[in-house]
């Protein structure tokens, strides 16, 4: 693992996982200054077999991490799905993704929907063109562009930025 | 994707996941004889972080492909979990596992639990003690020493065997 320093620079990646599309943001953060660095999507489409979409998310995971070279990953926690089969199937691509990222000796946080909102927007029940707005304005960047799936990886990430540098990090819960 | 050429002998590998005790149980099928070639299980603590489990499961996975070579993975399909929680958690165990197997180009299937115990007793609602029974039977090895998770992982592999050999592989279900 390498050590998270918060006095430097420090690279997040901010994943938020799903099997069809998984939205990622990285950004620089050196204490309260972010800076955008890059974010997008990994896709996979039902043409292919189950293993193989999970082959490509993974692929991509390890792509950007090789590319980027982030310090550390900021994944959504687990949450409520209304079905079993839903939650499987997500379970599965975010297991997937953690299993990677683990095998890479990332450090890695997760942070509930509700607290990424409260960290970008100052309450846990915004909506996503309120997110969408508090992460444009924070750093500084049009998202208009943007799916909300790569909104959501860079408001995971500036959670974690934040967690980071509130209370001297006293927020910052257990790695994953 | 190595060819699958039921005229030959195939190594199949079992997998029962979990996220604290898998199952593994390796066989080689020619035809209808069958022989079994190892079992055991790769274990988690809660000791661990959710993500060195996960990355010590697949690390297990890798190994023992890397140990024994098999031709083909079989796996426990989806089936229905009591909540929510436990569904996102095995479904990450699986997830890992089947991003892992292809990434090492392995083809693989998934058989229902229901569909494995038709294959190996005969008929689907069998006991855990019958379908150890059978699995010694089928494979003539003592099971006494063996948890429920290896048997399990053997009656898979054979459950494979079986779809491979009847009625010219026409019950081979599509790969995952």
């Amino acid at each position: 693992m390498k050590p998270v320093n918060p006095a430097s620079t420090i690279r997040i990646l901010g994943i938020d996982t799903a099997l069809r599309t998984t939205g990622y943001g990285l950004i620089d953060a050196n204490g309260s200054r972010l800076r955008a660095v890059d974010a997008g999507v990994i896709r996979t489409t039902a043409k292919f077999p189950f293993s193989e979409c999970l082959r490509r998310l993974v692929g991509g995971v390890r792509e950007l991490v090789k590319l980027h070279a982030p310090d550390v990953v900021a994944i959504e926690g687990a949450f409520y799905c209304r079905n079993v089969r839903t939650s499987m199937v997500l379970g599965a691509a975010r297991g997937a993704v953690i299993a990677t990222v683990a095998e890479l000796d990332l450090p890695m946080y997760e942070y509930a929907p509700r607290r990424v909102k409260q960290a970008v927007c100052g309450y846990g029940n915004a909506s996503k063109p309120q997110v969408a707005l508090l992460v444009a304005q924070i750093l500084a960047i049009s998202v208009a562009n943007l799916g909300d799936d790569s909104t959501d990886a860079l408001a995971l990430a500036i959670c974690h930025a934040h967690a980071l540098q509130a209370r001297g990090g006293l927020d910052l819960p257990a790695p994953l």
